[in-house]
């Protein structure tokens, strides 16, 4: 590969802006092109590689020498595009330390509702020092999930006390891993197999008065079916960090559903020098002919 | 000892209720003795064993063949009382569960400060999508005790990405201590050393922004001061699971000081059963003139 081949870095500006920063001060020479409308069909033909999160729509059928994409997400999901050539290569990045920030989400997220923090939030506010005593909680956790992610909220859960137990599409049916959780705790891939997946019939399958934690994809979850799921008390309610919407528009009927909090997708911030310097590294492998890292199935994918 | 000789039960009858349930299924035949203000002076001049939490102004002055006190809470400072006299022998309960609870409240309190998530669940109210997204966050925790519980605190928020660091009376002075703290969690014993050591210039001591998080006793902060520091900012706000005057007074300005979190005495609770079975073993030994478990330095007060 010729070392002034642009490299087509496909994200929103906001979010591509920490990224590009770090690129820049550990490769100062690298040939960044920031997608925009303006690029013409020429320039897109010559990519080879991408780095980046989201295709815009029409973009990857027209890279018509597109050899890798390299995933500044745990998720590709929203790479893995229809008119993306079949022999394209797709890796992603891995962040230990966006792991265990996942984590730290879940760990709180997880705590707050099994220790009741929310009604005393609530007496707070009328100065009522009622007391409702708890000891040690050890919650059943079900993780969907099992990968870097899954298995970095596994061990933070389990060392807060909680019994965690994993389920993957590998273990067997879900319905029967969702019969004996308190909490369940989504941290699967986005993939036509699991689109969905979190429905009327998985909330059912759950026993009545458990909690839902999403950080995966807002995808996951039939949203609708969720709401009726809290308001007939079937669920106690959910943490959403995602959603199927974002930025979640204003008049969504999720933002007012007691028992149900959201927050803008920060669950997971990557390092931005640590995906840089994981994709400086798959670019050189990449021009000399070597072995990519993280390369996702992308029949699977993940 | 006569084992019909009546055990003092030195609590608030709703504190005592759930132990004295526990100590009546475990032992049926044990003379328990609630405390009353119709207990007449020969009767309590007969006692020899107290079971509770604090002792009525006054009673300990008239128990004059006290020979040993079960303290059913990790503090003894409610017990230590003037009139006790000096020949009397504390000993307290070790909950490893109540020390995991507590670590579990603490946990959830400092990943919700230093993840942010007042700031999200504000913007909830008003269904507003903006983002602060950040990565794991290892804050520096100064953790005041390292008895059972401080230990505890400190080996699940070891876990969760802090990093920890003891601090003792022996370990020199506590001001040099506090300076590198972003989260001070107060788990000392209160005892005449101790009472408002977390006043002004503790505060001051610490770094600008830094947060506090009391799970012992409300008389350690000299709770002025502690609202001073919050609303002039040297502290970004502090969690008070205890407060100097329990229950807190609705009138009381702790409960409306942006940045302060009040809970009403509930992040340890043990379970009254391993108390119960404590005690009775305690009891067995103390009959039989065998060393009795988990003895009070009665002049450290812990």
């Amino acid at each position: 590969m010729d070392t002034t081949t642009p490299i087509l870095f496909a994200a929103d500006p906001v979010i591509a802006a920490p990224l590009i920063d770090a690129l820049r001060r550990q490769s100062p020479d690298l040939p960044l092109l920031p997608y925009s409308r303006a690029l013409d069909d020429a320039t897109l033909a010559a990519v080879e590689v991408v780095i980046g999160w989201r295709f815009p729509p029409g973009v990857a059928g027209k890279l018509a020498r597109l050899r890798w994409v390299f995933a500044m997400a745990a998720g590709v999901d929203k790479l893995l595009v229809p008119d993306l050539a079949p022999g394209v290569v797709v890796s992603r990045m891995v962040d230990p330390g966006q792991a265990l920030g996942i984590a730290q989400y879940v760990a709180a997220m997880v705590l707050r509702h099994v220790r009741g923090q929310p009604r005393y939030d609530a007496q707070q506010r009328v100065h009522d020092w009622t007391r409702h005593p708890m000891g040690a909680v050890h919650p059943r956790v079900r993780v969907l999930g099992w990968g870097a992610i899954g298995q970095e909220i596994g061990r933070v859960l389990q060392a807060v006390g909680c019994r965690v137990q994993p389920w993957q599409r590998s273990s067997g049916p879900l319905h029967a891993a969702l019969a004996d959780a308190d909490i369940v705790v989504n941290a699967l891939p986005l993939t036509p197999a699991t689109e969905g997946l979190l429905d009327a019939a998985a909330f059912a399958a759950m026993p009545r008065g458990s909690y839902l934690v999403n950080i995966a994809r807002g995808q996951h979850v039939v949203e609708p079916d969720l709401i009726a799921a809290v308001q007939s008390g079937q669920l106690a309610g959910a943490t959403l960090d995602v959603q199927a919407n974002e930025p979640l528009p204003a008049g969504d009927p999720l933002w007012d559903v007691p028992g149900i909090t959201i927050t803008p997708h920060v669950a997971g911030q990557s390092s931005p020098d640590t995906v840089a310097a994981q994709f400086i590294a798959g670019l050189q492998a990449f021009r000399q002919g070597g072995p990519l890292p993280n390369v996702v199935d992308r029949v699977r994918g993940y």
